[in-house]
């Protein structure tokens, strides 16, 4: 075999072509990477730390930016809804047996249950998103619940849920196995976005609450937005979608999936068996700093990092700075601290799983049909076998014509689209987000109209902060959403 | 040590919480990830054919679009420059003792050689660019090359060297170094562009070429392109530069990054002494996923792949197609393709030497000064300690008026790159290209006109290709060079 186009078997063997010869302090010594060794440092601190049951001590944050609070999950400060009855799931025939579904709520429900809005989480997010009297830690969107504030709980009770497929709380493929005693791993059956909603509405059945006055989400949240809308459209009052989809791009799948790939070729993950060993965390990180890229924006990073240095060590200022392999600029030791707070925090299945949930979903009309999904419905007109008009003809609404070139596909996914052709909806989306892109926004405003929806309040943001826009802009998403709920 | 909020050693002592039970059919079976075992087949492959000598199948092509030919080198075919002197380094007090250039050329030198067009590559490539008639593979920039082609061979004698670095010919991390008898590996010292392209101009002295009609390269072959008339103003006729830049973005330093991690943490890097070994493919494999959506783009997939499955298998082409774990999606094949496609092509301490020399190149007049380096000229002004004037009382032409708000950082930017101010340059961006954006496509422009230059060529094109552009456009970038030239 070629290689480099030298026979492997005699790379060892060449002779030398040089006349020189180097300095031999350069030739002998072997060089250290501290950025390689510490994926075999944390692997000790975990064995270490298992057998001492102390904790790993966290790294201080190299930027001086906003960063979303991912608040470790706190077993006591979530309620647990138990389902001892099977869930349907889109793509199996076997349903899930049973299932549990963690959830936190904030403010107090009416006596006649109408004031409830289900908040959808992202992909990595637990239901702890605002402090609670059970846990004070930050949520992960504090500042958009509160009495006032963009989900006002001085007027809504506010409910949300670890997502099925989870690993805070929720049933998902770190969960136990009734018929092994042990972990499903990945016998863990593929979900959909359509399964975790249909389990939040077992939970929602079970509180009582016939039907929301709004489902609310961001990111994929926005995604079970529109499927709670779509599964359940008398059962939802209004919809917010923000930075979401209703039909994965093929970048977004490509992101997605190169995290994936780097996180299966761990050894750890071991195919998903790593739960009596060690996880995968050197792949969890590489994961997630792709992911970080994906969040944020080239514009942010030239404001916030440009093409500084990483700080010289405190000891020597002034030494020089020769590049180094690793980590050099602020925007790599800002990647790297971003995997490295992350890579024990998650587990790693219930990213791959969720990930891929998120590359499935697609509300075009001919694939919900090959999935034998159906709206739990009487009022909604089911969808049609054939498409909608073209959009010259529907009811975009003066103030919103129709796209002037609308893709092939749009009509398509305007009759997927057409239970939700009776519920209010807020689309809003980021100029700067290049994982749910500002084309996607439009799409899924111009289907809702194109499917007949005359109540489609559509916004973009500017701003530098790309997809975590939702997590950061409590002044501009905050608002759009207190003024579409009230 | 809490993991997923449960201390480690208790993982496997859970209690089972579910009332019912799986078949045993789904809880017993241990699934199969081909993706992954794929990575341990290859290392197989490399053992096994290591033995028997003969070469690994590669695999089809699952998409239908363009694809550059990365066309293997074949070291008869390139001829060998062997400097015996030292070549001093930007980022090292060491010099590198000697070194080798491996080029190759098209069409005839004139008698007086003021014909020469030095064309530099991108990232991967070798000197190989065209067929030639001792390797009649075609070359990466096949379609430019030759008679009445963008670069004329019935007009000029074309140069195409393998940069310093690489590992097709030219001394890189995986020469040999002549002290220790084995390869640089890791104790190769870092380099920059100015160095590669200072190496590139010995050759030319050997050549006996005192002035170069024209430098021309794409993507990282544009920084040398603008670094050859920095270092040599008064030996460079004119400068293409087409989707470089002249300081690397923070987004591009990201996604670099990312591919260099990967890489790293695969345990056969082996902190870059690897060669007697066997050679860290699967990080290999991974990088080059993350390069391949850099070089791309959404729009782009969306016509080429949208949401289509990966053909199903021959024998049941009927049969559903229940979403796995591993690739689905047209798009994830490609990507996984384009991966294996490369993983055993190229040398990864080349990969990451090249990608750190692109992330520090930086033509900011602080920066280079900060580096001691110096233009090799008595006829060209050299940079003042001062910045340029403001971009209002500069010498931009009237058909470019100057940006109406420059960022804080161009006129430094100007003054780094006033050497370049009598050279008329071809700059060429494309819109859709997200690891050099059309912002540093316009910003090269900018600066350039800021420190005087009146004779600045700018072009933006349209189409989805991406950053692959340049390989791909024969007709629009083809076209422009081939005006320019003229």
């Amino acid at each position: 075999m070629l290689y480099l186009g030298l026979p492997l078997t005699r790379i060892s063997r060449l002779t030398c072509t040089h006349s020189l010869r180097f300095s031999s302090s350069v030739a002998t010594k072997i060089p250290h990477f501290p950025c390689v060794e510490v994926h075999a440092a944390r692997e000790s601190r975990i064995r270490e730390t298992t057998l001492h049951a102390s904790s790993i001590p966290e790294s201080t944050e190299p930027g001086a930016g906003p960063e979303p609070p991912y608040a470790r999950p706190n077993p006591k400060s979530y309620k647990m809804y138990h389902d001892p009855s099977p869930l349907q799931l889109t793509y199996s025939s076997d349903p899930l047996p049973s299932f549990e579904v963690a959830y936190e709520t904030w403010g107090t429900l009416s006596p006649t249950k109408d004031n409830v809005i289900l908040l959808h989480t992202g992909l990595s997010a637990s239901s702890h998103a605002a402090s609670t009297p059970s846990n004070p830690t930050e949520g992960w969107w504090e500042k958009f619940i509160g009495p006032g504030k963009a989900l006002d709980t001085s007027q809504f009770y506010v409910v949300c849920c670890n997502v099925l497929g989870g690993c805070y709380g929720s049933t998902g493929p770190s969960s136990t196995n009734d018929l092994t005693g042990r972990r499903y791993a990945t016998n863990f059956p593929i979900i959909s976005i359509f399964d975790m909603v249909r389990a939040q509405f077992r939970m929602l059945d079970y509180l009582g609450v016939d039907k929301l006055y709004a489902s609310v989400g961001s990111s994929m949240g926005a995604m079970q937005s529109l499927a709670a809308g779509w599964l359940f459209p008398d059962r939802v009052g209004k919809i917010v979608s923000i930075s979401g989809t209703a039909r994965s791009s093929p970048s977004a799948i490509a992101m997605r999936f190169a995290q994936r790939s780097v996180l299966m070729a761990d050894p750890n993950w071991n195919n998903g068996f790593y739960y009596d060993g060690l996880p995968p965390h050197t792949g969890m990180k590489l994961a997630r700093q792709i992911a970080t890229i994906t969040y944020r924006s080239g514009p942010e990073w030239d404001l916030r990092f440009g093409r500084s240095f990483r700080p010289l060590p405190e000891a020597e200022p002034n030494a020089p700075h020769p590049p180094a392999l690793c980590p050099d600029f602020l925007i790599e030791t800002y990647l790297d601290h971003q995997g490295e707070q992350f890579c024990l925090k998650y587990d790693a299945n219930s990213l791959i799983y969720i990930s891929k949930a998120m590359d499935m979903f697609d509300m075009t009309h001919s694939v919900l049909k090959s999935l034998n999904l159906h709206p739990s419905t009487t009022s909604v007109p089911s969808p049609s076998s054939t498409p909608p008009s073209p959009p010259h003809k529907t009811s975009h609404s003066k103030s919103h014509p129709p796209p002037s070139n609308p893709p092939a596909y749009l009509p398509q996914l305007a009759e997927g689209m057409k239970p939700l052709v009776n519920i209010p909806t807020l689309v809003l989306g980021v100029q700067s987000d290049i994982l749910f892109g500002v084309e996607q926004q439009r799409e899924v405003a111009d289907a809702l109209r194109m499917a007949g929806n005359e109540n489609v309040s559509y916004y973009e943001l500017g701003g530098v902060w790309g997809h975590d826009t939702f997590l950061l802009d409590v002044l501009n998403v905050g608002g759009a959403i207190r003024g579409f709920l009230s």
